[in-house]
């Protein structure tokens, strides 16, 4: 991006809407029409015939912090018409992000290195642990830590908790959490609650993947970041890897391995959900990468 | 794509132009007035204030055959107004290609089984090679072979003597041809001319690249298909692949890995220019995969 | 290699033990005694205390096929001393081959193609079919081909001929034959009975792996080569690998992008076997790749 | 490993000597006699004629610190009978590392996180930096930081300083130290001195290799991690990886992909080394990986 361009004028539109001939020309006109320049765009259609349209544009457009009111009126507007739903971001937003951990911190320092690194672009509001193992991983980085112990008789109550100290962030992350969430925690996060699961699902779903890995001796390890729904490890897919491992490959090898395997999805993951580039269409996930 | 769709009505649009706002609204304006559905979209901008946008658009437009000439028409006035080049092919055409070999076949053999299994949608007119080592595999897939020898003395009558035999082919593949073509010969087929270079180019320019990776102790190979210009393994990168060895693969072991790579760049370089989604842009390509 | 030393005199050795301190002295003292030159040795201990010891030398001996008997007499007495399981076999020797397939060529042709180059060392004996489709790849490639067809009714009749067909082959490949084999049918080739699965084990066991894939919405696809047991798709793993792919891939799209996979790890698996790699042990296997 | 098994028992053992047979049987035959199990062994001839033979064991032996000088006084007699060159060492004992840098922490991040998650084991004695920017990750690591001006003028004197700073340290890491250390500084550490590249050498030689990537339009970046000797980029590699861009990358999308690989790449090379898996071959190294 050259640099007259300000960043805090580059803006992204993301619209969904029933696919009829038409929809790119419209929305392309709308944006030349209030002067904007679109600097990236991607779409995809589930089926040109009766499927569904889904398009993510980058803009700049001068004082876009003033004019973004104007904007949004005129897609309210179109999205009427076209039966569309959409979201409006500026680039410059810093997404908040609350990170649930357990005892193992690869993939929470792996965060904290990328929003410093300015790779991730978002703000760790605070870190929520079962233990308190990491409390001086939170407190080096001088991230809130909120230590909210789980008992199977004390789940309701400490997601009561928890959902309380976390307040109104934009995303939740469980960052090798390892207690399953409720139904209704699940709900209150809709499509804003990300989930690395230690193995290339749908293998080896539940507890203890890396030992079922071994069990049945396969020969490329993964890990899966995906939205949580309230089945267990069968929300949407938003980004899976692999590493190969062979035959002496114990089952803390692959642990070891894991990690960064694990590490490198999740961040991925976050990191394309808070720039606007996944959008959930059913079991799916489009990924505009 | 559902069913009734016909493939014969599927069209695709590569435009170049100046970056200016408005030229998508435009363009997909104009797709929208004549009834075709848009059905992918890429498009990039080398720098979003006075650099060079480039759009590929994948459209169906009933009865495209007939009217093509139609939107021909309207795309030229467009031309004018924007200075704007363009290319518009109909998916259903079938590109023509003259295959270059030697005495290796692993990368013909390639060219002809995607061909066949219909994944690659060109017809190879013939191959031509300095070697008669191949004439079995050409006559076994029933395609036109001609053994055109070249020596130090008789090169350019060689290529003059190619050039006719090979006609007006869309594209040539240099498949493991071990010749330098002319910088007369290359002007004849400008970015119509591909080739595959058996290293990780911009190393191991030259002849034998294979031993020089040994020499000096890479621990991954590669290959790279690029158009050829004047300038020896100069030309626009198309695709690029590695492969990883350990210190026990000699000479001939690299060789026999680096098959294997060839024969996927290669393909896949020819795969995305035969379906328009590869742009030249000064010592680069877009490739809108 | 060096040039003075003959193809012919290379051996392997393939040696299983109960794990015990001076094994690797006694076997590579054997070799000493012999005059045998070891070029490369690779071992696996499955736990150094009571575990199971597994070896595989390549070896150098002048007249190799007039001293075989020797080395093996002297084997003999050794595995009785350290209940120990050996193979030997000669570098020269060209295992036989029976390839089952149904419609699809993609693998056979890469068998085929791979014998040919000389990568994979091995005869196909004959290709055995439930379909005519593949009869005329057969042909161009000069191998017997057998059609035997099968239904619901006569699938034990059409397995006794094509047992009767192969007669008495060193490996059984199914490269995408969409046959269940049965029981009786695996235990006649253990370990010498090789399938593709056009998944990445253990996810997406049984018919229709790619449409169960695009259902789950992943974001790699994979195949999957392993010995047959008696379990469907349960058996040792061999190899595996994956591909890349992204929303916009249709079940179509993943079959064509599947069976490069497939063809790659069906090879591979098979040119390990061939060469002595592989060694089940349990539920897995050791592969000195 | 089993848990009966003592860590502090575990040993190395890498030789090197001409190739004669009988070689492995001695070294074998010696193990078993001082009672030590061997749990891994890797070899590799490079030539079975006339070549060199290198071997690396790993072993289990009671009381291994007690018994140590025995095993060496064996070694050493044995050393003289065959030519060889050998080296002893515990599994317990952590190499000591000095880590050069500049302005970039990525890669000094990730060795402090492998040490910490004890994956790498050694210890990092001190950071030595022309810069004064990382000093706070120095101590919130609570490893000592020395500030080594460095101006074409004072270049001898710095690297004096340095060397006087570091002392004795196993390993010296330049972890994007934007330095050329001079041959003399090269000289002190002898395949003991580790830099990362940040190209696919030999590709790139030199400053600025992103930009480099850039103008000449590759589609893969990459990383090197190799031995420093005096001349600059052409020490014998360990370890290379690549990551794939498209032609939507900027220099600065480059820089940012590749600090990723650049991390992993430097990683597993000062990983390798330190568990005595790399031995320089001439040019090359041999990985025990």
């Amino acid at each position: 991006m050259s640099a007259d361009l300000r960043f805090t004028d580059v803006g992204r539109l993301v619209v969904r809407c029933p696919d009829r001939p038409g929809i790119v020309a419209v929305l392309s006109g709308l944006m030349a029409q209030v002067g904007a320049n679109i600097t990236d765009s991607q779409q995809h259609s589930s089926d040109p015939s009766g499927g569904t349209f889904t398009l993510r544009l980058e803009f700049v457009l001068a004082d876009l912090a003033a004019r973004r009111a104007e904007l949004e009126q005129r897609l309210t507007l179109l999205a009427g018409e076209w039966d569309m739903v959409w979201r409006l971001a500026r680039a410059a937003h810093r997404p908040t992000l609350a990170v649930f951990v357990s005892r193992t911190d690869h993939v929470l320092q792996e965060l904290i290195y990328r929003v410093r690194a300015g790779d991730l672009r978002a703000e760790i509001a605070c870190i929520v642990s079962n233990h308190r193992d990491l409390e001086p991983v939170a407190r080096a980085a001088g991230i809130p830590f909120h230590h909210v112990p789980v008992t199977a008789d004390t789940k309701a109550q400490a997601e009561a908790e928890a959902l309380r100290l976390i307040g109104d962030v934009d995303l939740v992350v469980l960052a090798r959490y390892m207690q399953i969430v409720s139904a209704d925690f699940c709900s209150r996060f809709p499509e804003r609650l990300i989930n690395i699961h230690h193995s290339f699902l749908p293998a080896f779903v539940g507890a203890n993947p890396y030992q079922a890995a071994h069990d049945r001796g396969v020969k490329l390890i993964g890990a899966t970041a995906h939205y949580v729904t309230a089945e267990l490890d069968a929300g949407p897919i938003i980004e899976q890897e692999v590493a190969r491992i062979d035959h002496r490959a114990t089952v803390d090898d692959m642990r070891r391995v894991g990690r960064y395997v694990e590490r490198q999805v999740l961040a991925q993951a976050v990191t394309w959900h808070v720039e606007d580039r996944v959008i959930v269409e059913g079991p799916r996930t489009i990924v505009f990468a």
